[in-house]
């Protein structure tokens, strides 16, 4: 008896980016935080480290609540995820059945399709008007889940409001709207929880926070929908450090504000250079930029290159992204360190 | 458009025992260790805290390799699981399509109920040959996964190995033996992966490595089925705490080799006492006894007196269950202060 699904046998596993902790490497290549997360995060978490033999508060009650003061959203409306991809993964396991379809809009968060692939779900991708904007009329196919990461991955585009407004009025499901960026566009779907009931906002710990290896993300969407992802939440998904680890920066109100102050700098210091080399950068609202270049080779060469000399950057071989690489905003060091190596192998 | 699936939206969620962080409860409900975690787990969590704005190691290597040292199982054969529920959500998440069969013995461990009804799983329960031997001959119906704790819970009762042996050789599917408590027993089913392909073994930290708090379990397969299940488990499961946690014990010779001796002289001590009060004790393998009353509500009324005085137990309702208390092997001083509240409301 062969015992794995078909479904599961004719997908492929997703790839992450290349992992490095040698702190020579400047890692410009999975949007993490150069900046140092809250002090008040390894304060709480080496608190917390004394009382693991007992299992955790099964809800992420405190960090709930916290979240519940920071973002306006009653903690009934929130759940806490072992990451956002858990929030992500318990939608699909939630909403699709085999063969049920899922959208997004291309060039996306790659996760999502594989997600897709995990629950058997037929994966659309519709085309953005022009660069980067949302259609005015979407073929749905009565997708039940439309995702759309805000600032958008890998471009780092930004949204009118009214246009991610218009999707939520015309989708016949929910909209997943996927703010893992947000903190470094300023601009937020939350206050919308109330006027749409088909609207889910996923956030993470893992960008602004600068805790990528605590794995904490929140998911915001009605009570209703909320008591069924409950269901398939696992009951104990988030370990005692990742919830005080992630309460302690929510209550730390100056850091809150401060936190994204850096990337943001860093992003509009980081765009004029590249610009006056020749290249296309794109306009970001995320903790990263796309770059351009000529054709291909001249972008896996760079990418190599930059690899070589101990710079990471992010490489996609998807449909019109081979020729692109994706930077993530560092320290003001990281940006030089960069920006010089790369004039370097321009010219 | 209704977009929570009918399999969802039917199904009830899993409710753990009641959590109680308050140091005067004497919490003996969710066999959760209380003796300390290794001191080396604390301090890799101390050092490890710096670094969190990086994401973990996807694959849990460390971890992985220093199981593989303590098991005796190369560490290709081993997946780091955010606790084993998360193991076994990735095996029927990897094998069973909607409709498909999972069995298990009853009284089992419920959880997997919750499984099988998130994966629109048909999960039948066998019984049990007497009290609790494996039965000769099984009706299988074809069930893609067989589900066997081991020992069992709630009862506590170790199997021979030929009648594991005899279900891996029968069993049409996978045959998944969830050891969780197999260091109180000394019985490991772990050597039998070189001769069953069809096993997997699956173990958790929370129990006598004392660290239910940080969330890590360990599923041994074979590499072929382990490719598979790699496809869906989240490639950042385990957060950068829970590895470096749960690597330094095992690490710690001296303190893995002892771990398990203070439940298991508790566990004897328990149980004469409790037998000469007229009480049905099961033999116990595990870091719990389960008693029988002589009816629901004198199990009921001990359970809630036992309660109101500080000692938490826990109760089922399930059907054979609801004459019973299930009773965790505490510390010394927890078993002392048990049995006097306990022989003070039996009088």
């Amino acid at each position: 008896m062969d015992v794995v699904r078909t479904c599961i046998r004719k997908m492929s596993a997703y790839i992450p980016g290349d992992a490095a902790d040698d702190p020579k490497v400047v890692k410009l290549n999975q949007n993490e935080s150069r900046f140092p997360p809250s002090p008040r995060a390894i304060r709480a978490i080496e608190a917390a480290a004394s009382g693991l033999a007992l299992y955790p508060e099964s809800t992420s009650r405190a960090l709930r609540e916290a979240a519940a003061k920071v973002y306006s959203v009653p903690a009934s409306r929130i759940m806490a995820g072992n990451g956002s991809d858990d929030i992500l993964r318990i939608l699909f396991q939630c909403c699709c059945d085999p063969g049920d379809r899922a959208m997004a809009f291309y060039p996306s968060y790659s996760y999502y399709a594989t997600l897709a692939d995990m629950y058997d779900v037929d994966y659309r991708l519709g085309d953005f008007a022009g660069d980067s904007a949302i259609p005015d009329t979407v073929q749905f196919d009565a997708a039940t889940l439309v995702v759309l990461p805000h600032p958008n991955a890998p471009t780092g585009a930004v949204f009118p409001e009214r246009d991610v407004r218009r999707l939520l009025e015309t989708a016949p499901g929910l909209v997943v709207v996927d703010e893992a960026y947000a903190d470094f566009s300023g601009q937020t779907v939350l206050p919308l929880l109330d006027e749409y009931e088909n609207l889910v906002v996923v956030r993470t710990f893992s960008k602004s926070y600068g805790l990528a290896g605590l794995r904490v993300g929140l998911g915001f969407a009605r009570e209703e929908l909320l008591a069924e992802m409950e269901k398939v939440r696992d009951f104990y998904n988030l370990d005692r450090l990742a919830q005080a680890g992630a309460v302690a920066p929510l209550a730390d109100n100056v850091w809150v504000r401060r936190r994204p102050g850096g990337v943001v700098a860093g992003r509009g210091a980081a765009l004029p250079p590249l610009r006056e080399l020749g290249l296309t950068v794109y306009p970001s609202g995320a903790n990263f930029i796309l770059v351009r270049f000529r054709d291909e080779a001249e972008a896996k060469r760079i990418f190599e290159s930059l690899r070589s000399r101990g710079v990471l950057v992010r490489y996609f071989t998807g449909r019109g992204l081979a020729d692109c690489i994706r930077v993530s905003i560092g320290t003001e060091t990281d940006m030089v360190v960069f920006q010089n190596e790369f004039e370097a192998l321009l010219e």
